[in-house]
This record gives structure tokens, C-alpha cells and sequence, in this order.
């Protein structure tokens, strides 16, 4: 038997055949085509899993079973999708429609439960009880798992880290509240960050390796130049890290999960943004002169998306 | 059979003798005698149980567990006390010396836990399987329960939100750090936010309901002139609310339980709080077009302590 995973996003839907020792066997992929009426997109999706099911050399029988990964909120109960702003869905009964199409178990969850779900079963927390995967890219996404089960809240609206207020009155949020900690952590901020620093600083190495043009620093410019001894780079890139620090120590403070997993676009930078934040860390959890969970970078990368999904019962 | 629930606190020790459906049946309390050696603190705390038990017309027989909370961090699997800074413990084996003066299982966890577990088994949020319980006093405590069990953390040192970064770089906070979330929300946050109010408005209600000594204000001065329309204790008081509704709300933007119960001193200001939050607090959740938990009142007060520490297993 095989599972199938699917990984729905705002520009393309991956689906995977996952083996019963959480190996992706077959991948194949169709573009999300949110102009489609809701019941032609889940049929969409029906055909892509049937024709990557075949071209595996297995059939429909093989199918334990089916999750989806979304990035937005559903019930696991009632398999209904609560809100996905970016495929337009809100309050559509998910499973039901897709049974029409293939008639399997079918599972929904919050992309971010998803992966870090994959991570714990199958990747860097694999053995573990507990953990808290904090997804950081243009925002901050977090996967909470405790007694080795998803926890997205009693009505689904859990896991939302980048939201948690971390700057009173602070920078304004695209979320219509301001200092959300998204705002001071992901990918996005450090990239304000160093616009900031460069409109007082333009000799930074950070706007030179750029052709002068802010539009295009990325949070691997600042990474790279912060690398290469840049005064103004290793600036932001300090304080980056103290913002980082203080936020997962924040999640500490309140869960003290088994291990905290780092993915996302700004985990690429892999030792350079791990070492300094593991050894900084610690000074903002309260009771840190006892055991404090590890620091770890997420394992699985794109294929947690898959192997999570799959995994949902 | 009975229960004993000891509240462990730096003044006073509280042991209540508990019955089957949860009430105190008789209640006798030792002053806390941090001066004497740690065996002889707990052949006290002993020797208070029996004498309860004898007094409610019970012998050692019918007691069935012992369990303490304490103003600290255990664990509850060695029965250890790993740090309970008031009472002098460090890395101390409760359980084992316990056993040597009353051989009976025992059961240690923090007392913000311990409170949580009472409200959720027989207290304001009975029958529910999550809740969150936060006691506004001094500082901020606060209590998870998921699937009917405390959640303390993997290393007993979670539920601290008091601690979370609430105001980057914000009021120093007597941990070390800066701008944690009960420099923002405690009643000691309020009584700060009151005397800086009354430095720059000296006619204000709040200083003339004191005598004009500045030292004398409490939470419930804030509260009692905002009542009577003091228009500087109001701007303080709704300040307060709006720092609190944002606590609250990253708590459901990151738990979301299924209720949130609000316990401690500030508490007592009723719905005079309550109403407020509950109207502001919707705003700052991500999801709030979704069903969000209710805020509600702990009902146990004082006795949630004894009640909670002898629902400990």
C-alpha cells in the first residue's frame, strides 16, 4: 500500500506517491489554476494522483489514502476547508467534493503543520514527542507537534507564530495589527532591515553587490555580505539574529517543545544563521541554566510538503 | 478515598484533604520555614497532611495520592524539584524524600499548572480537553492544558508567558531581558503605567484616591477610578486592556485552546475586564472572521491550588 501526498500551493500542486517507509516513489506536478470553478480544480488534482499512481506502476487500488497540505486552515474533522485565501476557498466542503472524483480517506491540514509533521516522523525530529517547526520565508509559519500529533488549535487558527505580537506598536503588519513577530523575522524584515541600513549607508557592500538597486537585495545578499566582513551586512545581520533569538526563545518560554526545527527560504543559510543563534539563544529562556531544546535545520526541504501530507491520518 | 492538594508558597503552605467530586473537605496551613534544612520542611508539610486527614475524621489509609504544586519547575516522572527559587530548592528529590514521613504516590508540578488542571476538571472550563489559564498578578503565570493534560514542556520549563517578548527592546524585566510580556500585562505593569500617568497629571483621581503617595497605588486604584471616570485612569485603564487583548490574542494565534480563563489579582476587577477584552481581543486574532476562544473568569480563586495539586497523576 502507498500513500499519497499532495502539496498545494499558490502557483503549483505537487503530488507524491510515498511509500510505506516515507520515501517519495513518484512525483508529478500541474499548475494551480485558481480561475477554474472549485469542483474542476479538485478534479484537477484527482487525475494528476491517478496518473503518477500509474506511472509508478501501481493503481488505484494501492491508495491507503490521500492528505493535503494547504496554505490555509481546514478542519481534520470535518475534512472541510475553513479559508485558503490564496486558492480562494472559503468554507468548501474539501473531502466530500474530492470523493466525487476518488473515493479514499481523505486528510487536509495547514501546510505548515504538514511539514513539520514530515520533519518529526521522517526528518531532523524523527523520534521525538514534541517539537515546534518554524517556517521562515516572506513570513513566519509554525508546525506545533505534541504527544507526537499535530496541535493546530481547538477551531484550527493555531500555529500562527508570525502573528504573535513581539513589538508593541511596532512596525505595521500586512495582517491590519502591527509588531507582529513576521515583521521582524522572516525573510521580509531582513530584507528591510538592510534596505534601511543602506538609505543611511549606501557604501555597504550589500548595495554595491546589488548594482546599486535596493529592489533587488534578497536575504541571501545580506547572508553573503555579512559572510564576506561587510560593516554595515554584519550589523543587520546581528541584529537579525537577536530578533531570531528572542522569538524562539519566546515559543520556549511559553512550549519548551523536545527540539525547535528551522525551515524555510532563510534556513538555506544553514551554520551561518544556526551557530550564532544556538549560542544566543539561550540568554532570553527563563530557565536557562537548565536543559533547553536543540536548535535544528529542517531536513526534508521541499519533499516535506509531500512525505507530511501523506502522512496525515 | 481522598486526595491531598498541598499549595507550596513562600508565605504559607495550604493542605486540603479532597474528596471524590473535588471539594475541600478540611483545610490547615503551616507558615513556610525556608530556614529550616529541606528534610524537615517537608516532615512539616507531613505532619500537616496526617493532622488534615485525622481532623476530617480520616486516617493515612484513605489517602489515595499527595500532590504539591509549588512556585517552581518538577518533574512530575522523578518526582524531583528542579528550581523553586522562593522556597530555596534546587535540583532537590521531593519525591523520595517525601516518602520517607508519608509513603503515599506524590505528584509535583508548577502552581500556574496546577491551577490550569483545576479550572479544566472542575472548575470554569470543566469538560473542555484545552484551555489556557493565565493568573495576572506580580507578573504573569500561565498554565496550558492540551487533550485534558497539563503541558509543561519537554524540559518543565514552558508555560511562561510572562516571559514571551512582547515590546522589542522594551521595559527591562527583572529576568534580565527586555519588554517580556508581564512588564506589559501584570498588575505591576499597571500600577507602573498609573504612577507614570499621574507624574505628568498630577490631578488625576488615581493620586488623590491615595493621598497623593504615589507608592500606595494598585491594580485595583486603576480599576476603581476608571469606574468612577477619572479621564487619566481611564486612558491608563484602556492602554492596559489593549496591551492585555494583544497578550491574549498571540496566545490564540499560537495555541488557540479551546478556552481562555484568566485568573490572579487583576482578575478580580470582573467583567469590568472582561467585557472589554473580550470585545477587543477578536481584533488581533489572524483568523477572526473564524470562531475564537471565549475569555472567561476563574471561578476556584484560591482554593484552585489545593483542588488542582491533588488532581495531579
Amino acid at each position: 500500500m502507498i500513500r499519497i501526498g499532495v502539496d498545494v500551493g499558490g502557483t503549483g500542486i505537487q503530488v507524491g506517491v510515498v511509500s510505506a517507509d516515507n520515501r517519495i516513489i513518484r512525483e508529478e506536478s500541474i499548475h494551480t489554476r485558481t480561475d477554474l470553478p472549485f469542483e474542476e480544480q479538485l478534479r484537477e488534482m484527482a487525475d494528476c494522483i491517478i496518473s503518477a499512481v500509474n506511472n509508478a506502476g501501481l493503481t488505484e487500488n494501492d491508495i491507503e489514502s490521500i492528505g493535503f497540505g494547504i496554505p490555509g486552515i481546514a478542519s481534520a474533522k470535518t475534512g472541510e476547508v475553513i479559508k485558503c485565501t490564496n486558492m480562494g476557498w472559503h468554507h468548501l466542503p474539501f473531502r466530500e467534493v474530492f470523493n466525487r472524483y476518488l473515493n479514499k480517506p481523505v486528510y487536509i491540514d495547514n501546510d505548515a503543520n504538514v511539514a513539520a509533521l514530515a520533519e518529526s516522523v521522517a526528518g531532523v525530529s524523527a523520534g521525538t514527542s514534541s517539537s515546534v517547526f518554524i517556517t521562515i520565508g516572506t513570513g513566519i509559519g509554525s508546525g506545533i507537534i505534541i504527544n507526537g500529533k499535530v496541535w493546530s488549535g481547538a477551531h484550527h487558527i493555531g500555529g500562527e507564530l508570525g502573528h504573535v505580537i513581539f513589538d508593541l506598536d511596532g512596525v505595521p503588519c500586512t495582517c491590519g495589527n502591527h509588531g507582529c513577530l513576521e515583521r521582524y523575522c522572516s525573510a521580509t524584515a531582513l530584507i528591510r532591515m538592510a534596505r534601511e541600513a543602506v538609505a543611511e549607508q549606501p557604501d555597504s557592500l550589500i548595495l554595491t553587490s546589488v548594482d546599486n538597486d535596493p529592489s533587488r537585495i534578497e536575504a541571501k545578499t545580506v547572508f553573503d555580505t555579512a559572510r564576506a566582513g561587510d560593516p554595515v551586512a554584519v550589523k543587520v545581520y546581528q541584529y537579525y539574529i537577536s530578533c531570531l533569538a528572542q522569538a524562539i526563545a519566546s515559543v520556549v518560554n511559553l512550549l519548551d517543545p523536545e527540539v525547535i526545527v528551522l525551515g524555510g527560504g532563510v534556513s538555506k543559510a544553514g551554520d551561518f544563521l544556526l551557530d550564532p543563534l544556538s549560542r544566543e539563544y539561550r540568554k532570553y529562556i527563563l530557565f536557562n541554566d537548565q536543559t533547553i531544546p536543540p536548535l535544528k535545520l529542517a531536513v526534508l526541504g521541499s519533499e516535506a510538503g509531500i512525505i507530511g501530507a501523506a502522512m496525515l491520518s
